[in-house]
């Protein structure tokens, strides 16, 4: 019998001294333009904090921030639990190379309780995945490749023209499809182009400084989710001589709100 | 000559050894129900990290984790600059009490750029804030008294009825006056009160877990400003089992989109 790992289960697959440091190694399949996707970095960290030993809950507030670009090789990660309360728990996490800190997070973890709960977002209308088109990308990406990406509104410009909405929305889900769990959506919510790019209509330079997601669901939920895909949508709202800001909703196909999260994006224009 | 010093200065003073140890106090004029408003406390920690002698640019980002109250009486604040780039720095901070670790905290400060802008956002249409009745609040909260505050939109329920929108917008200023610095624009971003309330028509426990704020503007920019109204405007998108988030917008009376600002909510009911 051959068992085949997936490509993002390599990418954050950490060897563990079981008091929270990790080393972990970046992959080709993963790549960005400049060092790994951030997404898949998020997504480390995460998995980091799961497989300490004194985590209580499950992800509920993550931020990470991008100090320098991780270079290929090999990564340390740090994961401190910086207080544990009653039904919540605070985390600090480093990245770090040979070279310095990459990156700096800092995790909420926390055990959902039943609640009067729901959801006043309206989720974005939106045909089927299946009668969409896949985009196939203007550019060579690699961690774009591991992506199914059905785009409803906002596709990646492929010729010079501006945009007056920097709203995207798309179906994606994992290529070859995975079982959705934090790791996974955490990397989701790094799944937008810059939105300076849809815009302005051109690639420009563009990379996410700091990443805060919010999760909404529990594991049992996110396990529910299974492999289809997920509604993403995003826009700006200021682009402010510099730096702008992508706020994101991550939908299932049901309407179940799984994430909203946040980024400050540096540009050059 | 006898100068006055404003309460909010007081709240936020920090005695400082040079190299990012600093010591504050807590005031009962920031009081919130239990230990100080969350609004000073990010407003602290920003203080805290422009202080610094290596600090460079001006606050971009700023994540703030409340892990555990703090307690009425000192408080040490320690800020390390992560990495310092070529145009931005990211930061982390900590703030402790005598009980232990009190706050997490990240920050990017960054030198904005002449660079291709817009304002995508739009403002939320509102009467002047001078054609509306201030309120006085149902409950006594110490720090509340410290803002003036007319509501556009969703006010605090002063009698038990459900909302259908998690909505509020209103015209606020620090009472008495005070120029808007990165500060104060820190705690503005934790101005409202918990969106559940809202929703419930009702007071019930609920306590913000992290905070991320992103500033769209200089310090030049924000000291033009003034001492005048900022809008502000903040909804949630789920609430879920005890936790809801909420997004945020502060808008200067020009229409200038001073910041952008997210959290997450413990709450129960």
């Amino acid at each position: 019998m051959t068992t085949t790992v997936h490509s993002f289960d390599t990418a954050i697959d950490l060897a563990d001294n079981g008091i929270g440091h990790y080393i972990g190694q970046t992959t080709p399949e993963w790549a960005n333009m400049v060092g790994p996707f951030g997404g898949v970095t998020a997504a480390a960290i995460i998995r980091a904090i799961e497989r300490h030993r004194d985590r209580i809950g499950e992800p509920v507030a993550l931020t990470v921030n991008y100090l320098a670009p991780v270079t290929d090789g090999s990564f340390d990660i740090t994961v401190r639990a910086a207080r544990t309360n009653r039904t919540n728990q605070h985390w600090t996490a480093e990245m770090t190379q040979e070279h310095g800190l990459t990156t700096t997070a800092t995790a909420v973890f926390g055990v959902r309780r039943d609640a009067w709960s729901d959801t006043e977002a309206t989720m974005p209308a939106a045909p089927d995945p299946e009668t969409l088109t896949p985009t196939t990308l203007p550019v060579p990406v690699p961690w774009m490749r591991n992506y199914e990406m059905h785009y409803v509104d906002g596709g990646v410009p492929t010729e010079p023209a501006e945009s007056t909405s920097s709203t995207t929305t798309l179906w994606t889900r994992q290529r070859p499809a995975r079982a959705l769990d934090f790791a996974a959506l955490s990397a989701l919510s790094d799944v937008f182009y810059p939105r300076v790019f849809l815009r302005r209509g051109r690639m420009l330079p563009a990379g996410t400084v700091s990443l805060t997601t919010y999760f909404h669901v529990d594991g049992a939920e996110l396990a529910g989710h299974g492999t289809d895909y997920v509604l993403a949508s995003a826009h700006a709202q200021r682009f402010a001589r510099g730096y702008f800001d992508q706020t994101a909703q991550i939908w299932g196909r049901d309407a179940t709100l799984l994430a909203t999260s946040h980024q400050i994006v540096y540009y050059k224009d």
